[in-house]
C-alpha cells in the first residue's frame, strides 16, 4: 500500500517473514519525534496484554533505518522496520487448499494465483498495522505541535455501549487521557462490562466486533475540498484499508438519515470570544468535506475476529469436498481495543494531509 | 476532483457558471456507448421530476467533446460537458456575509479565502454529480459488456424503510430494474409511504434524509487489495465524494459490530454446479479488500438536504451578529431518490478501477 | 493526460473533434487571470500566421467554462475549451492503412486497436498543445506575481544557431521580451537566417527541426527534492509530453559530459549585496534535484515536423504491401518557432509545481 | 521518492545512516527471482572495484524483508533493505557551513532548514541508487521472462567515444554481454582509452563525465501513450532521478535538430518474416509517446563527479566570508562506468510501468 498525497506512506511485510515495517515521505524537516511516546502507542497496539487478547507476544520494536537524526526528522524518508520473532508458522499450513471464513485466504489467493504468503495471513495480517501505528505516532506528534490532539475510545463492544462523545465539547485532555490506554473508554464501568462480553466469547471460543468512535481537535477551519478531495474521502479511504473495518461515518452518520433537515442542521453562532462555532455538531466537523473548525468525529465498525475455535463449514479447493474447520493458534476473541490506536494512528496520518 | 488510479476521473464546473463537465481518463478503446442509456441515468438525476425534488427543471444534456467517435471510444480521454441553463443568482446574494447551516458556505469561505463562486453553491453544488452520473452511465455500460450489473434503492427515507436487498441472491433483472427508476425501491409499498414521509417533510418547508443501498454483481473473484488499496477503500473515497454522504458501510457494515464471529463469518460451500460460494455474504463480497465474487454490496448514509425554508440560526460574518436565516429558492425536500442514479454511478466508476 | 501533482492539468480533445480543452486544478483562489495576456500566448502557438508555419488559420479562442469569476480564480478547477472550427477531415482517410513515418499513426493503432480517432492525428496532434499553453498563459501571470518569469527562444533550426543564454545573467527584460514574440531570437539576425533555413525546406516539401533554450528566473533557493522528486523529473515529464519533443538537457547538459569537475562545478560566492550566487551556471540552476536560486536554464529538441510533402515509403498494413506516401494537407515546415510558447508553458507548469 | 504508475518504487535511506532500501509494489505475483542475478547487478554499482572508482569497499548486501517467498515473488509489496556498514562520518563535518560546488549541501540546506542530514551526502548521495538497482535488477528479470532485454553501455567519457549502439539492429546477445560487465564498451578498445582518460583525471585531483547509452529491445508496439503519458516522460522522470544525470535525449535526440524531414522519418517497411519494423530508428523506438516495437534507445549525460581534491571556491554561511574548499574523503574519479547498472536499472523499472 501506498496511501497519501502531501504525507505519503509505504507499508510493507508479511506476518511471518523476516519483518514488516512503513516509509513516510514529505513530512517536513526539522520536527521533534520522542521515540517513547511513538512505542507507547506501539504497546497499545500490541498483542499479548490480558485475556482479551491474543497471548501471543511482540515485541514490536521499530528500529529507524532513516529520516531521524539526532531526535529530529531529517525530510527525507523515514522508514522504520519491526522484525517478525514470535512465529509459529506451522499453525497455518492448511490454509492453502481450506480458506477461512471470514478471512482474505480465499480472496487472496485468487488475486495472488496461489503465490501469496498464506503464514499467518501473510500481508494480509492485522500485524500490518504495526507500521500504520508507528507512521500515525509520529505524525500525531508533529500535529500535537500545532495544537491538534487525536483521541478514540471503544464506543461499542457486542451492544455494550460506552458513553458516546460530545461532538461539541471535547477537551484535550480527555483526548490525551484514552490516547495513553489500553482499553479506552469514557465511562469506567463500560469497560468492565465490555471485558465482561469479551471474556463470554473468549470461553464460547468465539469472538465479538464492536466500534470505535474517534475525534480531532483543533483543525482549523478551511482544510479540505470538494467532492473526492473532501476530508471524509480521505479519512474513509484509509480507515478501511484497517483490515476489519466494515463501516465508517462522519458526525451524525447513519443517524442523520433519520432526522428533518432542521434538527440536523448545525446552527452558527458567536461564541463568548466571538469566535464563530455551531451549536450542534451533527456535521462530524465537516461541511462540503471541509472542516469546520468544530471537532472532526467520526465512528468505525470492526467485525468479530473471524479466527474462532468454533469449527466452521468450509471448502476444500483441491478436493472439491466440503470441509469443517477450526481455526487453532491464538487469536484475540475481540479486537477493538488494539484496534483504537490503529483508527487513532489512521486519523492522524489523514490529519496530516489536510494540512 | 480527480480520482481513480486506472480510470481517472476529472470533474469540473460551477453550478451558475456556464457548464459543468467530466473527463474521463484510461478507458479501453473500442467500447460502444450508448448516448440513450446515458440520458436515461442523467434524467433520474436531474431535478424537476415531480414533488418530491426541486421544482428546476435542467436539461443535462451532456455534450461530448472528445473521446468518442462513431458510437465507440476512442482511447482518448472522454469529455463531456453540460451547460447551465436554468440559473437563478438573484437568490444566492446573502451567502457571502451569513452562511446557511449545513451547506460548504462557511467552510469554503475559509478554503478559499472568499474567492469562491458562491452562486448557487458554486462547485459545492449537488449538481456536480451530473458529471458523475455521465462517468458512471458510461463505465457502467462497459462493465455490462463484462457481465457485471449495477443497482440499487432507496433503502430508507426519514426511518420509513424497503426491504433490504438479499445479499445472496440479487438477480440482474431486479438491479436491472432499479436502475432504469426515479424512485426505485424493492417493495413498491415501500415507495409510496417514503413520498408521503416527503411530501409531510416538504409541507413543513423541511427536508428529510435516508440510506442507499447498492450492489454489484458479476464481479470475479480477486480483484482489490490489501490494506489501503482494498475495495472498501475505493468505493468509499468516492462514495463520500458524493454531497450530503456522510456514512458508508459494507456487507453487515455497523450492524457486524453487534454479532459473534459465528454469525458474522460466512460459510464457504461448492454450489450445486461446483462452484465455490458463501452461505450468507455479510462480508458484503469483500475479504481483505478483495472481491468474494459475491454480490458486492453497501449502504450509503445521505443527511437531510441542508436547503430547508424553516427558518435557522446562523452569524452575519461581516456585521457580527447573529441573524436568522430561511433559505429561499427551489430546493429538494429529500435528496435521497436522486442520490440513487449517483451512487450507482460511484459504484461504476469504483468497479470499473477493481477490474 | 493528468499531470502534476501541485497543480494537476487535465488535456482533453482530439484535432477533428468538436472541441479540446484542459481543466487545471490545485490553483490558489483569488490569482488575477488576464485574459489578454492568455490570448497573446494562445496567438504565439496558433498556426497560420506567416510561410515559416502552415496556412492553417485557427482562431484558438479559449472559453472558459468554470473556476474564474470576475478575472479572478475562484479555487475550483479551471476549465477552458477551446472549439475545433477549420477542420478539413477529408485530408486524412488513408492513415488508418498506410502509416505516415515519423507520426503516431503506426503505433496508436496498436495502443487503441484501431478505434482511435486518425483524423488529423487525434489525440496525437500538435493541436493538443493549445490547452497547454492555455493552462501555461495562467500559471505564468501567477509566478509572475511571485516575481518568476519564463521566457524562451529558438536556439537553433537545422543547425543556424541563436546567442545562447548567459545563464549567470538573464534580465527579467530579455525574458518577457522573447515571451511577447513570434519568433522569438535573443539576436535579431539569427532570426533572419533562420527564416531563410525554414523557407528552404518548405519550398523542398521538407521540414527542418530545432532546439529552444528556456529560462525560469526568480525561483528560490530550496524548491524541488531528492532523486525523482527533483525538478529534472519533473520538467522532463512535461517536456517530453509535447509532441516531437526528443531531447531535453538541464545547464551545460550534454555538454557537461565533456567538462572536468573542475570546470563543470559552479563555485559559490558571496554577490556585493551580501547573497549567494554561483559564479557559473553548468548547474541550470538545479543541485540535487533542488533549486539553486541562480536561473532555472534547460534546452529541448525538437525533430523536424514528420509531415513532408516529399514522397515517403511506408507499408499498406491492410494489402500488406510496401506504399509510397506523400503527406498532404498544410503543415508547418518547422514547428520549433512555435514550440517556443508551449515550452514556455510547460516550464510555468512545472514551475508552479516546484513552489 | 516514490516513483511510478502500475510498479511504484519507493526508496528511503541516508548514506550514514542504518541503512538504505526499496520497496516495490505491483509486481506480478508468482514471478522468479534470482537473488544472485540481483546480486551482479549490485556488484556492477558498488564502489571499490579498482583505480576507476572510490576505494571504498561495500558489500551492498540486498536483504529481502517481504514481498519474496521460496524464490518468488508473493504480490506483496518487495522491500530489500541495505545496511550501511563502511562510513566515515568524520570526513564530513564543515559541509554545514561551507557548501561543496556541485553538490546539494547548499540546495538541501535551504529545502530542508538545515535538519537534512549532511553526512556522506545523506539522501542525496549516489548511495541512494543501490536500491534503485535493487529494484530494476527485480524487473529486469521478470522482462526476461516475457523477452524483453535491457543493457547499456559507456558510449562515452570526456570526450572519448565507443561505437554507438546501431538501433535497427540490437541482437541480446550485445546487451547481455554489457549487462554483464563492470565497464561496458561495445568497442573493448574504447574501454582503455577511457580508463585512461579517468586514470588522468584521477592524478590531476579532478574528475571527468560522460554519457550512457541504454537499449531496451524487445518491447511490443503499442506501449506507452500521448502527451505526459508517453514512453520519454516516464523513461526521464527516473533518469533524471539518477543524481549527476543533466541530460536525456530518445534516438536521434538533439542531433535531429539538425536533420530534414526526409532524413529523419524512419520510412516503414515489411522484413522478410512480413513484420513491420522501420529501415531506419531515429525514433528511438517511440512515435507518439507509443513504441513502436523497434528497440528503445536513449543516451543519459551525466556530469563530471562533483567531489574533487582540487581546491575550490566556496562561502562559509555561518561566517560570511569565501572560503576555499577541498573535497577530502574517497570519490570517483568517474562515475560513468558505475552508472551503467543504474541507467539498466531506471530502463527496467520504465519499462515495467510501460506493460
Amino acid at each position: 500500500m501506498i496511501w497519501g498525497n502531501r504525507i505519503r506512506l509505504t507499508v510493507f511485510g508479511e506476518s511471518h517473514g523476516p519483518a514488516i515495517g512503513a516509509v513516510l515521505e514529505g513530512l517536513p524537516a526539522g520536527e521533534t519525534v520522542d521515540l517513547e511516546k511513538v512505542a507507547l502507542q506501539m504497546a497499545r497496539r500490541a498483542p499479548g496484554r490480558d485475556s482479551s487478547s491474543t497471548p501471543r507476544k511482540e515485541a514490536d520494536a521499530p528500529k529507524i533505518l532513516s529520516g531521524l537524526l539526532d531526535g529530529r526528522t531529517t525530510g527525507a524518508p523515514l522508514c522504520a522496520v519491526i522484525e517478525n520473532t514470535n512465529t509459529r508458522s506451522g499453525d497455518y499450513e492448511n490454509l492453502r487448499d481450506v480458506p477461512r471464513p471470514g478471512h482474505a485466504d480465499y480472496t487472496a489467493h485468487f488475486r495472488y494465483g496461489g503465490f501469496n504468503d498464506v503464514r499467518g495471513g501473510g500481508h494480509f495480517s492485522g500485524r500490518l498495522t504495526a507500521p500504520l501505528v508507528f507512521a500515525g505516532a509520529v505524525c500525531r506528534q508533529i500535529l500535537r505541535q500545532r495544537g491538534i490532539a487525536v483521541g478514540a475510545h471503544v464506543l461499542s463492544v457486542h451492544g455494550v455501549s460506552d458513553t458516546p462523545f460530545d461532538p461539541t465539547d471535547l477537551p484535550v485532555s480527555l483526548l490525551d487521557d484514552l490516547a495513553s490506554r489500553y482499553f479506552p473508554t469514557v465511562d469506567p464501568q463500560a469497560e468492565a462490562a465490555m471485558r465482561g462480553e469479551i471474556e463470554r466469547a473468549r470461553q464460547k471460543l468465539d469472538s465479538v466486533g464492536g466500534l470505535v468512535e474517534c475525534a480531532v481537535c483543533g483543525l482549523p477551519a478551511g482544510a479540505g475540498g470538494p467532492l473526492t478531495d473532501g476530508a471524509e474521502s480521505l479519512f474513509s479511504s484509509i480507515l478501511f484499508g484497517i483490515p476489519a473495518c466494515k463501516g465508517v461515518e462522519f458526525g451524525a452518520g447513519f443517524s442523520a438519515a433519520d432526522l428533518f433537515g432542521s434538527e440536523n442542521n448545525d446552527p452558527f453562532l458567536f461564541d463568548k470570544d466571538g469566535a464563530v462555532r455551531t451549536e450542534t455538531n451533527h456535521a462530524g466537523g465537516i461541511l462540503g468535506g471541509i472542516t469546520t473548525g468544530m471537532p472532526l468525529v467520526f465512528r468505525a465498525a470492526f467485525k468479530p475476529t473471524p479466527s474462532i475455535g468454533t469449527p466452521q463449514r468450509s471448502v476444500n479447493l483441491k478436493s472439491g469436498a466440503a470441509e469443517e474447520l477450526a481455526v487453532k493458534g491464538r487469536h484475540d476473541p475481540c479486537i477493538v481495543p488494539r484496534a483504537v490506536p490503529v483508527v487513532e494512528a489512521a486519523a492522524a496520518l489523514a490529519a496530516m494531509n489536510l494540512l
